[in-house]
């Protein structure tokens, strides 16, 4: 087997486990470990049929032009923003990605987040760590969470699994969608996305990213939410206006927040790293040992599908 | 109405809202705010027959041998170490606590510790606010909490709280317990402390503290628990065997914890604290704003009961 041969070009690893699985079927170009992977997969392109990247990694257009012979691009993760989707529409390649099988981890990750917000957790940390427990005394308390009103933006499967757990904390549960969902009558819709922010003590952001949701969460909403109101975004930095929601956690217009997410990421804006008072996450909702291995997997599944019947699992084109 | 003429002794504060339907009602000798209560009170004892205090101020034996005419001791908060239950039970004088109204904020503590030890939520956070996100990357992968084995020690009102917020995760559920809950289907009980931590991937300690649990938690258990497993400390600090844990979690020969108790209170072991995977709060597993208020509000209503039935509505003596 020589490079020139390779028939997969693997432009992110899947783990070791997973990578042995594609070897043992597929002559495979490992990129992964190249400075420049996509000059390198330019050169070697003739012959390579599929390839395998992530949502991070994605596939440039111009990279795409230089495989004839690219029949699939297998993603491992969600998002499609840095996949070249109508070039591949355009050649009748088909694309997948591996959904799903991260929700009820992001789910985790949201309460996780709503409860370090609410019970001051990373905060509470620093005090016992710093020392300050034993000269300052008593920590400041903290907001209940048992009970209290849950407000959903976004009923998907993600919002579904975060309003599943809010059932064991004895929470009441609405949402805002493009629709209401019949098959959830336990969960009350609310049209208004401002109205649900004055009605919710914790705000969860849960819905897609892009343009349609660019700073769906604006002052207005932040204010409906107020003082008393948290805030938990683990869908997409965009989705939130951090320059208003900045200065509302710092004067206490917004009563606090759990955030996975950032309108530029990676880092955090200084002024919002400077608040003591809510719980930042370096976006790492789907972030298990467990997801990132079911992702692979599906990547696989996917590549095995298509060379036995093809078709695409979870295809995006 | 003068000082000497105090008919209720207050040793702490319950709150600005709740100490004035104590001033309607009584004479009350607020002793919070000076250096030295105790001296005080036995200073004005004659005609206290109420005394206001709390687990963690308490009243010592030489202070009631100098209150001849007290009959009700009404506590705020659980524990009653600090309280002279022998000297009071001799003498006929009642005391109360202000059990049940907390166990809730502390089973979401128990959660929120579950979550922030398995996803890494204070370490995140460090890695989010310091910058390291941007120099270094991707955060790495945490422990999937979602679907696992959740083992409960001490299946009280707070074991049961936490035991029914695992649903909504869907967790299978075991519990160690003096006797088995008949009560309770949906969990297992495991008559071995040791088989419940080999079971369990998350293990969390909800039984009340004392000389009869002192060290439950001990090197065989941790090591039944194992690299994989996560233990959770919502109780008291003597629960678990310190000089044993920690040198287990720095070796990785037990996979993690979120503590909100410890051995020697105020503060926590400088080998502990310099443990980044680890979550830690400063003893405030009830410190909501909303529990502590419905605990001043329990110790007006025990003080009302007994001025107006000479009975307590939640008697420890």
């Amino acid at each position: 087997m020589t490079e020139t041969g390779a028939e997969l070009a693997q432009l992110v690893s899947l783990g070791a486990e997973y990578n042995a699985q594609l070897a043992a079927r597929w002559r495979v170009l490992p990129l992964f470990q190249e400075d420049a992977p996509e000059a390198r997969l330019k050169a070697l392109a003739p012959g390579v049929r599929l390839l395998v990247t992530s949502a991070r990694v994605g596939l440039s257009d111009e990279a795409l032009r230089a495989l004839p012979d690219l029949r699939a691009i297998c993603s491992w993760g969600v998002g499609c923003d840095a996949l070249p989707l109508e070039s591949a529409r355009a050649r009748g390649i088909v694309v997948s990605n591996t959904p799903d099988v991260l929700s009820e981890c992001v789910a985790d990750m949201a309460w996780g987040l709503l409860l370090a917000g609410a019970r001051q957790i990373p905060a509470g940390d620093r005090y016992a760590r710093s020392g300050r427990w034993v000269k300052q005394g008593k920590f400041p308390l903290g907001t209940q969470v048992w009970g209290k009103r849950l407000g959903i933006l976004g009923m998907g499967r993600i919002g579904e699994a975060i309003a599943r757990r809010g059932q064991g904390f004895g929470m009441t549960t609405r949402y805002h969608n493009r629709r209401p969902r019949a098959d959830l009558p336990d969960y009350g819709y609310e049209p208004s996305l401002i109205e649900l922010a004055r009605w919710a003590d914790f705000l969860v952001v849960a819905c897609p990213g892009g343009e349609a949701t660019r700073h769906l969460v604006d002052a207005p909403v932040l204010q409906a939410l107020g003082p008393q109101g948290l805030l938990v975004n683990i869908a997409r930095g965009s989705v939130v206006d951090e320059s208003a929601l900045i200065p509302m956690l710092r004067s206490g217009a917004v009563g606090g927040a759990g955030l996975d997410v950032f309108e530029h990421e990676p880092g955090v804006p200084a002024e919002l790293a400077a608040i003591d008072h809510v719980a930042l996450m370096p976006h790492a909702a789907s972030g298990t040992r467990e997801t990132a291995g079911r992702m692979s997997q599906l990547v696989i599944d996917n590549l095995n599908a298509w060379q036995d019947e093809q078709r695409l699992l979870t295809p995006v084109v």
